[in-house]
């Protein structure tokens, strides 16, 4: 008999009614024929109520103590939609993340999953009972209740579908699928059916929040086929998969979409002198400050010195620019210039691996409108450019039309 | 180092204040030179928000899925005061009924306890840490959560006072100790400083609703010493402990205190032929019925035949009625007759063994005041009088002043 793994956010399960209505959606997929199991997340807003609760007291709550706390959200709803599953006629079991035994590292709030046992779980399954399980929690080796972090219930999803070897990993959310670019800047953007997990690890840590990156990963490494769908709307949603299965349809896509990011901050050190590492002398102290790099650049200038180019989130601008200000006078730069007025566009997509000239057409068709590209860095699967922000959501339709990506509707 | 474990009652955890307020009064202990173990209940009110969820997808859910839901309400307490004490400066670690572990039987929503892991705690409490355990839960052998039914956690308290060989357990609650009688009633009740674990299931059996019954016969039966005490005012409490070590203080007590309860309903049924089997026959089909039945009465009439009463809550008045109507057709009994407006008011005191005519003073003290008795029953170390409810009042306070009760103040 096939087995799901379906996943539920806290929207989906943000009230009795959508509670219900997700008893409804998982009786179908059981009436198919497939054994059924369910990671929930909290109520939507009750993670939020837990962690005002707990800053009521103090604005660093123990680490183990906020797990304890955090962890009662998704045993609230495994509960809930056990009991919906049960007034239906339909066996079902909810468990904590301790009863299944989902085995973590004791990295309390961000925990890292070592193990699961699938022992009662299988039992659970060969009855015919709907299984329910919290997602975003386990228990370290002696027994402390840990979390994976925030959205780790895709995590728990993912590896619940890996532990039991599950045909699918469905994750529930509240878009329908993944987008060739975000709907709310090209209206005519194609859900797509399928997208490799690399290109998906590309478009996610691109900005384009439909799923957890670590869950991904995960369903990579044990490729467990991952495909997010809509709680609210009908529809196959996007297949996550690996380059080989996903290979025969995809053959004739060049990229599979746009991914871009608003809120950049780019910093230039010019004319330091190339002597080896350099590179470390400029970004420690930014590291040391705990700013998040993306983007690293370094070229060439005429005089034999060097250019030293790296973009953060816009929020890290300032105190990234009085490091670097800083790290220049030690080492006699000539000039220190930054911008965050910046936006990133990508495109990302397998197929460009074996077409050549993928880069180049986009940057022709961005020229084409006039827009100036400040930064390009460029991976297997991904080009990146930097523009200026103003030049955004007309690279980005440039781009989707230019590659064709539009619906056929 | 003397060990306590202490139980905070939903009132007292019922905001982050209050939770705030246990912090301070738990470490207070502490400084005193005790092990600390803390039991608690979820916040007020957080209990009845859970099964109005709950009783939003179903009238029954099913027994398991509720344990688990309604377990939570102690968890977010636990963490919240393990929070507040480790920013106190004290280390302090929380656990659930589960990580304990406190296994009970597999009777979800009324479990009772089989045994306590006290590894863990004992481990805790040797590297000084304040321990802070969740109250009205457990998992049975198969780890499946379970709960005590309601007010349970005053049975945790005592449990782990148990397994743990603690000094004492104290119970604080919205009330400072066990009164004489309901101060509501008499107001110049006074405050038992010790009272016996017999009386004081008389008392609580009776009405004095300050304690449950079994976290009294667990503590009992494991001769732990039981404090009362009040969460919000300071005061010594009352300490319920074994018959002989409260003996030297109480050697003078003839009673202990006066308890009443005002929802009795009385139904008799006269000229039952007195023959074997006759009490099964009337009360078999209360019990089916589910109705509980308190007193009961059987007197032999002149002409042989017998009296039967017995006394129910006042809700089960009518369906008590009708069942006893059709058992006396069955009977041939002559009279069936019933009184709802009924109340019982009893004397409690392990002093009246040695004392003789306790029972007729208070007779005597009652006929003082003119009211007419309608049943009487006695126990060991209780007499029970049933009188009409308009006489309940006059009747407590002039047994209460008859006895000497009245506070010193």
């Amino acid at each position: 008999m096939p087995l799901l793994v379906q996943k539920y956010g806290g929207t989906s399960v943000g009230s009795i009614e959508r509670i219900e209505a997700v008893a409804d959606k998982v009786i179908v997929y059981k009436e198919q024929g497939n054994d059924m199991v369910i990671v929930l997340s909290a109520m939507s807003g009750e993670t939020n109520r837990l962690m005002a609760l707990a800053s009521e007291i103090t604005p660093k709550p123990k680490g183990r103590e906020l797990d304890v706390l955090l962890t009662t959200g998704e045993q609230v709803t495994i509960a809930l939609l056990a009991m919906a599953l049960v007034k239906r006629g339909y066996p079902a079991k909810s468990y904590t993340g301790g009863q299944v035994r989902i085995v973590t590292d004791s990295a309390h709030n961000k925990a890292r999953i070592k193990s699961i046992d699938n022992e009662n779980i299988r039992k659970d399954l060969d009855e015919g009972t709907i299984v329910v399980v919290a997602g975003f929690q386990g228990v370290d080796e002696e027994s402390n209740i840990t979390t994976l972090g925030r959205g780790g219930s895709d995590t728990t999803g993912v590896a619940l579908a890996a532990a039991l070897e599950a045909d699918e990993c469905q994750i529930f959310t509240d878009v329908d699928g993944v987008y060739t670019t975000d709907p709310r800047v090209v209206p005519n953007a194609t859900r797509l059916n399928t997208i490799t997990f690399e290109e998906m690890l590309e478009m996610a840590s691109l900005g384009s929040k439909v799923l957890q990156i670590r869950a991904v990963e995960f369903a990579q490494k044990y490729n467990v086929p991952l495909r997010v769908l809509s709680s609210f709307k009908a529809g196959e949603g996007t297949l996550i998969t690996s380059e080989y299965e996903a290979g025969d349809i995809m053959e004739q896509a060049l990229i599979s979409g746009i991914a871009f990011n608003r809120d950049e901050a780019q910093l230039t050190v010019n004319g330091v002198s190339d002597t080896p590492g350099i590179a470390y002398k400029i970004l420690g102290p930014i590291s040391d400050a705990n700013i998040e790099v993306d983007m690293i650049l370094q070229n060439v200038s005429a005089d034999g010195s060097t250019d030293f180019t790296f973009t953060v989130h816009r929020n890290d601008y300032d105190a990234a620019l009085e490091s670097l200000n800083k790290t220049a006078k030690e080492l006699n730069a000539r000039v220190v210039s930054g911008n965050n007025r910046i936006a990133k566009i990508s495109i990302v997509g397998v197929g460009m691996r074996s077409h050549a000239g993928i880069a180049s057409r986009m940057f022709e068709l961005l020229a084409k409108e006039g827009i100036n590209i400040l930064m390009i860095s460029t991976s297997e699967i991904k080009v990146s450019v930097v523009v200026d922000e103003k030049y955004l959501e007309l690279g980005v339709r440039a781009l989707h039309d230019g590659f064709e990506l539009e619906s056929e509707s």
